[in-house]
């Protein structure tokens, strides 16, 4: 019996090392160096698995992401089908995620960018400026981090609906549910925040047609994934002023191309998959209670309905 | 019977325009295209005005200020000495004032400024992030202003605290006040925020004791008064690395002379004085209930203690 570890782009040892302190009793591997015999793996916990690799585990039990996404795993056409598939759900990622929205909603709230456009011409020039209250912030997305966000906002004031596949309700937040309601939200945001997890309906749904809809001069904010935008249909939005400025943490390929045309667009800011992060430190204590529970044969919160994919 | 209006570098069209609503059986002037007798004039609302003008209204009952500040009338050597000054007590204003320290406060706590220099250099790399409660916040002023601040920051997890003249209660805030207590506020100040008012004893109070005493690698957020800060100080401590990032809204000269070097110091974010600001169609029905009280022989809030100074 024994737990892999499988992360591209993240240090699996530290993973390791912080989950051995959680769960002396366990055997951790990490994948591919000293992954072992691949019988021996009843659970893998993993961040983009190379597709097939989840396959080779003859006797696994359970996938465990090291993200609130699980599209990295879903997408692996390998995937045994009844081995449940966790999301991890984590108040530290959800906090950093809070964090950034609520400073790129104020940024764009508060016209940041232009201010910097007016240091660097050594502009003095005050522009109007309207209070939370006229503002109307839409999310999409009202999942474990879209929700908390969608608070935080409201709670400074702002003006907040929510968009989101099933209907939900949340205190002071409008809220919009499936296809028919979708564009109504779009239609009232001055500020769109994507935060949707990333399936088959998800994909390509910021396209020229949903940036048309938006109030013109609007602004963006894709902190859910790279493909949920059309990169041509934004540029585009950009160069016509319909959208007035997009701030992107995910992109189609990370890291971001470095002669992609994103980089240096006057009406982009970027970071580079920066929002929010799991840290060993923090995130090992739940992966730890997941494995302590799929080890006990009971139901672990984050379980993914594959069909919805997420 | 007439309230005069007497200010500098805004529209007071426009706030006589909105006090003639809320007050229609007053009669308002502009100083001082459209002053009138002198010996008219009950109240004058304020900002800016000129040294010696309020002397010459021979039966003056108030002075509103149009700002929460009212050094801009307490330094006029002139100002009758019994006639009570007001500053004003306005939630829009304030509401501003909490958006745009809480905007600046997250840009430092995720180093905004840094992925911006990364993006102009296309550089995709992540910087090591502490998340809030892993950051101290000092919060210099706890007024009106200072204590919102503070608990928006508190609600977004950070550890705040706050430094005030006189002892304050704040729930989930730690509180320090008078001379003593200064300095263990700052040396613990990730982030330092001024809000004081400006007087005789927080003139220049941000120099190069108090910023040596913050943590090395701190930054700063002034959004008091350009008096507060000694210029020459903040640039040393910038270019040590004492201090490695400062946002300043205010300027000891506003405009900020073109040839400052402020304007292109890589450490400093720059606003026109931006951060909070009085509209008549918000402030207008809080002065006219000022007026109303005073008229009335009624005691009004935001009246300043001159010996204090606010």
């Amino acid at each position: 019996m024994a737990v892999i570890i499988i992360c591209r782009g993240e240090d699996p040892e530290g993973w390791k090392a912080a989950l051995e302190t959680e769960l002396p009793d366990l055997k951790f591997r990490v994948w591919p160096h000293d992954a072992g015999p691949a019988e021996d793996i009843d659970i893998a916990v993993v961040w983009q698995p190379p597709p097939g690799v989840l396959a080779t585990f003859p006797r696994l039990r359970a996938v465990l992401s090291l993200g609130a996404g699980v599209e990295h795993v879903l997408d692996d056409p390998g995937l045994p089908h009844e081995v449940p598939v966790i999301r991890l759900i984590d108040p530290g990622l959800r906090s950093a995620m809070v964090e950034f929205v609520t400073m790129e909603v104020l940024r764009h709230h508060r016209q940041e960018s232009a201010y910097r456009l007016q240091q660097s011409r050594r502009e003095w020039n005050l522009l109007h400026q309207p209070l939370a209250p006229s503002r109307h912030v839409g999310i999409l997305g009202l999942g474990y981090l879209g929700r908390a966000c969608a608070e935080s906002l409201r709670n400074l004031g702002f003006r907040v609906s929510g968009w989101s596949a099933s209907p939900k309700s949340i205190e002071g937040i409008g809220t919009y549910a499936g296809d028919q309601e979708l564009f109504p939200l779009v239609e009232r945001s001055d500020i769109l925040v994507c935060l949707l997890p990333l399936t088959a309906e998800t994909e390509d749904i910021i396209d020229a047609t949903l940036l048309g809809a938006m109030p013109r001069g609007a602004t963006l904010i894709n902190a859910g994934r790279g493909r949920h935008v059309v990169e041509a249909d934004l540029l585009d939005a950009l160069d016509s002023g319909q959208l007035s400025h997009a701030t992107l943490d995910v992109f189609r390929e990370e890291p971001l191309p470095e002669d992609h045309p994103f980089w240096q667009h006057p009406g982009i800011t970027l970071f580079p998959h920066a929002a929010a992060w799991a840290l060993p430190e923090d995130a090992s204590s739940i992966l730890a209670g997941s494995i302590r529970q799929i080890l006990a044969g009971e139901s672990v919160p984050g379980g993914v309905d594959r069909r919805r994919g997420y």
